[in-house]
């Protein structure tokens, strides 16, 4: 398919491989955008497949949300992948490697990938995009990530939002775009895939370190300072992989770490609250019925930022916090305390 | 004195023009940073000054907060002035034109001018650095200006916050620094006189625009975005003046625009809220008591932008809301709705 053919039309048929909240609700974004598309997701679970088929629910994940009838779902992989032109890929990032090598010999010839996927690889540091080029042998220009200030609860009740779109190809980008605008849907484009991606992987760490502080009781100074001082080692590890500043000024860089740092719907968010009212790792993990993307990320983070000699002061202490070597009461301290200097020198 | 004589120890008295909340709170900071240190408030009003000096507390501003000892209050503006080593100015942004001769004459020759003000002059779109630069004759090197995520109650409360002092003398920013220094109370330096200032003057008008979608529902990915696309035309308009691009990333930037826009505490969100609500802008005056004062700024903020031909959609659109020109029903619809296009890209 040229890119002429994919800049005309909306695609035909798209996959969503992962019926979590964000897979499922970006599905009813790509359905409303084009009422000339099948969306079809996949389901690890058959019973989640037949809910969303037959009453267009998704009801543990976006509760009475009502999905439009041009999505179907399947548990049959192969099935959804078939004739897809857009392969959204919503699964864990951990479990991602590990399930693209059966999925490989089923994605359509010309298809483009889109990762909503927000995590590095533990034990290989590798962003989603890396590893879905690694595993499926695609060109860069194939590859699309797409981040932002996007709780999906907030898009499920078409809530007006907005996005970025990246592929290092700026009219692939364009196309998915296209694919994805709705009423309440706004995507920008971008070629900075690195920028996006580090964007919406450190904002899960930041946003642990301003739960933590909330839990603290600290206040909207403290948590502003924190967002800021975050964003500040957040732009410094994404420039030194190659992203772009100006990118984490935008709107999937600053504007997803102020979105999952103001809501209480963010799940690292909450897990900071919890572990800063003094609750373990482990208790957190039990009271939210998951590991929060951020606890996972963390030490991966930390780990890229230490090979590129990147001063990370505030990923540093959330690590602490998680291995228990620094207690949540001395995280807050820590970050405001450092010697009378001018703002923006970092050098220690 | 000479910078070595200013460096090497905290000033032995200081007067802190204008006692309501910021300016009591601060003298507070003084205070509470030397115990050596006079600190002087004045009050337009006898009655604040003797409850300041005799029961060492502003109950109106402040409650019960209870004021170092080393606080006296007086409403003679020549007792407070003399001696003074360092002049803190913390009256309202629309005033201070007016109040400056007179104290001339009283205020030490070698003393160094602070601003805790936030506003741009109406009718002469002056920054309050260069009113008393016009007013007092001084040299740039000798005015000072505070900004940063700094809601003044909870500085009162004693809550961990950092602030940016900036001056073009370098020195003299690190021994106001030093001067203001406390357990609570972290003051970064910069010689970003204008950056510091347009940071802590546009953001009241983002922060009506923020209050205005909150009033009207908007969630956290519309208000994120708000905040994101607020900073971006913040910086444009402070590189036009002169001001740098970091400065605006930072404390006195991006920090305090979070902090104003996330706090129930801030004048201009609420202010925002009640217009979003659907209260007129007199129903919101009278209810709050008081102008906020980002609605006094944003026209000189918008006729600052156009003279430079800067474009700030979301100034434009607060302005066309208080004048009536524009419904709160369009204002969130209109600052999301832009054509697809490359993200940073603010041509149209």
């Amino acid at each position: 398919m040229s890119d002429t053919v994919r800049s005309a039309r909306p695609p035909r048929k798209i996959a969503v491989l992962g019926s979590g909240s964000w897979g499922t609700t970006f599905a009813k974004v790509l359905a409303d955008a084009s009422a000339e598309t099948d969306v079809m997701l996949w389901s690890r679970r058959p019973e989640v497949a037949d809910e969303i088929t037959a009453e267009h629910r998704n009801a543990r994940y976006l509760g009475d949300t009502r999905l439009p009838l041009n999505i179907t779902a399947s548990a049959d992989v192969d099935a959804v992948l078939t004739g897809s032109e857009l392969v959204v890929l919503a699964v864990p990032a951990q479990t991602l490697r590990a399930q693209l090598p059966a999925w490989r010999p089923l994605i359509p010839a010309d298809a483009v990938l889109v990762s909503l996927m927000k995590g590095l690889e533990v034990g290989t540091d590798a962003r989603m995009s890396e590893v879905i080029a690694e595993e499926l042998g695609l060109p860069a220009g194939r590859i699309a990530v797409l981040s932002g200030p996007n709780l999906a609860m907030e898009i499920a009740r078409e809530e007006p939002t907005a996005s970025v779109v990246a592929c290092p190809d700026h009219h692939t980008a364009t196309w998915i775009a296209a694919a994805c605008t709705a009423s309440y849907f706004r995507p920008y484009t971008s070629t900075d895939v690195i920028g996006v991606e580090i964007g919406g992987i450190v904002k899960n760490v930041i946003a642990l370190a301003v739960g933590i502080c909330e839990g603290r009781r600290m206040g909207d100074n403290t948590k502003a300072s924190v967002i800021t001082r975050g964003l500040a080692e957040t732009t410094r590890l994404a420039v030194a992989l190659g992203g772009r500043p100006e990118t984490m000024s935008g709107l999937a860089g600053m504007g997803d770490l102020i979105a999952t740092c103001s809501s209480a719907l963010s799940r690292n968010h909450t897990a900071g609250h919890l572990l800063g009212q003094g609750l373990t790792l482990d208790q957190v993990t039990v009271r939210m019925n998951q590991t929060a993307e951020g606890i996972k990320s963390a030490q991966a983070v930390l780990e890229s930022a230490t090979k590129l000699g990147v001063d990370m002061p505030i990923t540093e202490s959330v690590v602490a916090v998680l291995q228990g070597r620094l207690s949540v009461n001395d995280l807050g301290p820590r970050l405001l305390a450092r010697n009378l200097k001018p703002e923006g020198d970092h050098a220690s």
